[in-house]
């Protein structure tokens, strides 16, 4: 199984795009899954252009129903579709979604050739909405003019990785091994102990992303993305516009920046800034002012979070 | 008023967009409207790269509800709004497109600040759904798979231009001049008769253009498009594909060029083609040996009828 943790940007401006950036949509590979993130218009072109195969997502998370977010959704079903897709697709995503895609099927007088399951967020408290042997993904409710919530994508914690070689050399019986993976130490038939560090290569520590779509400054928030790896936070102004902020449910440059402080989390994205910036340098250092580890996310780009082995 | 008469093509690919080529829609300027006719998928964001201050179309033509026509609709009127929309729009398009919008501006919780004409096409007849005192348009049944047309935008016959120094070096009086801008003679107290064409700069003959977006060959729509200007017609194939194309109820370019052939008119335009083709000189080289006056689009290019003066 891949170990690449990646989120790649497809696109990061903020309610209309411009002739150079796309409205939301992001694609995290985690544990060989391909999760897309909101869809705004033209996520299918920008999948393209980011040179990913795109019939490899299997589930797609749209946060709430504000158009930059998921408008690019019908025509990347279609194409889905046209392309010859079989495999199931699941999408999670707040109410009214589902009726919007049907009734645009209707009307078009076309049936997908592979299934869509449907599951809708409530919004009151996080949730728990996917999870497999690898990965979990939670809502957090976010704080915006409309139902609207956030995703952390966490990997599982995996087993401890045998040390064959350390296990021949110590004679640790076969029995032993599906315990040493679950962090035991090994103990000889003389009853001397081996510490499971001498027995196994360690195990991968579990790695985690936060996505804060839309929303106002919250210190809710920020105690449930506490401590995750990378946080995404949108940033659509700059501080001195505040007011603006707080009338259009959204947060500031600053805010994102006192939001990852806060979580203490590894590193800081900021996007779904305002087509009115086109210096991103200023929203950045607004940001590390109160987080350094943050940067401005650019489209087409992708940020890794590399592989830690805990021992 | 302008006298430019100038299609900007803002999409030109077939079902899918690809990294390079957008879904249908174009840009009609004539007699100093801005019309736009179909809104695939990111219309806005080619809007954008096309330089068109967008905010100057007042009235969209919808062909069809696959999404590839119609799926940048709603992106766009959002956007309409967010940048400061007051003037009303006017969107002529098939039964259904309101309450797709509709919907989709329910869950958003928004409001437009301004107001939205619908008009629904008709599929059984031509049908004249839009005239003011310089333009027309009319819709055109195609046969598509689900209710669909075309529409031809024609100017309308201008008035004769006067020409002052010959009015008054013959000594026209005032009273007549509204008969000679219609294009009658010039009569002197004694009776004798000035030709119009002596006393005028003759007048602009009416441009014409019809756009046939997705459809089967169809001898009859050769008739309705008889003598246009430009006509714009779908080659989503090759020749060698028309069983692919009678099932899908798309035309060849072969068959492009023979409506073109038929209809008699001034050059055509090809275009909604399928991602399989690479190299377009194919496609127009097929329609060319129909009809010689071929060319195949190219997005972001804009093509001019020139104004021609009758006497």
């Amino acid at each position: 199984m891949s170990s690449v943790f990646e989120l790649t940007i497809l696109g990061c401006s903020s309610a209309t795009p411009t002739a150079k950036r796309n409205t939301t949509a992001q694609l995290l590979e985690v544990a060989g899954r391909f999760f897309l993130i909101d869809c705004g218009e033209a996520t299918q072109i920008q999948l393209r252009r980011a040179h990913i195969r795109y019939q490899r997502i299997d589930r797609i998370f749209i946060s709430h129903l504000h158009g930059d977010h998921y408008l690019g959704l019908m025509g990347l079903l279609s194409s889905f579709h046209l392309l010859g897709r079989k495999n199931a697709l699941h999408i999670y995503c707040p109410p009214g979604l589902q009726e919007i895609i049907e009734l645009q099927m209707k009307y078009s007088e076309s049936e997908f050739q592979y299934e869509i399951f449907w599951y809708q967020h409530q919004f009151k408290h996080p949730q728990l909405i996917f999870a497999d042997d690898y990965v979990t993904v939670e809502t957090i409710p976010l704080n915006h003019r409309i139902p609207c919530c956030g995703f952390i994508f966490r990997e599982k914690q995996r087993p401890f990785t045998i040390d064959k070689t350390a296990i021949e050399a110590h004679g640790i019986s076969l029995a032993q091994i599906q315990y040493i993976k679950q962090g035991e130490d090994g103990v000889l038939a003389n009853g001397t102990r081996i510490a499971n560090k001498v027995l196994t290569k360690g195990r991968p520590q579990p790695r985690s992303y936060a996505f804060c779509s839309d929303t106002r400054f919250s210190e809710q928030v920020a105690e449930w993305v506490k401590g995750v790896d990378l946080l995404y936070h949108e940033a659509t102004f700059m501080h001195d516009m505040l007011e603006r902020a707080k009338a259009t449910r959204h947060s500031t440059a600053k805010e994102a920046g006192m939001v990852a402080r806060m979580a203490g989390v590894g590193k800081l994205l900021i996007g779904h800034y305002s087509v009115r910036y086109l210096d991103l340098s200023l929203l950045a250092d607004e940001a590390k002012k109160e987080f350094a580890e943050t940067e401005v996310v650019v489209e087409l780009q992708a940020y890794q979070i590399p592989e830690k082995r805990r021992v």
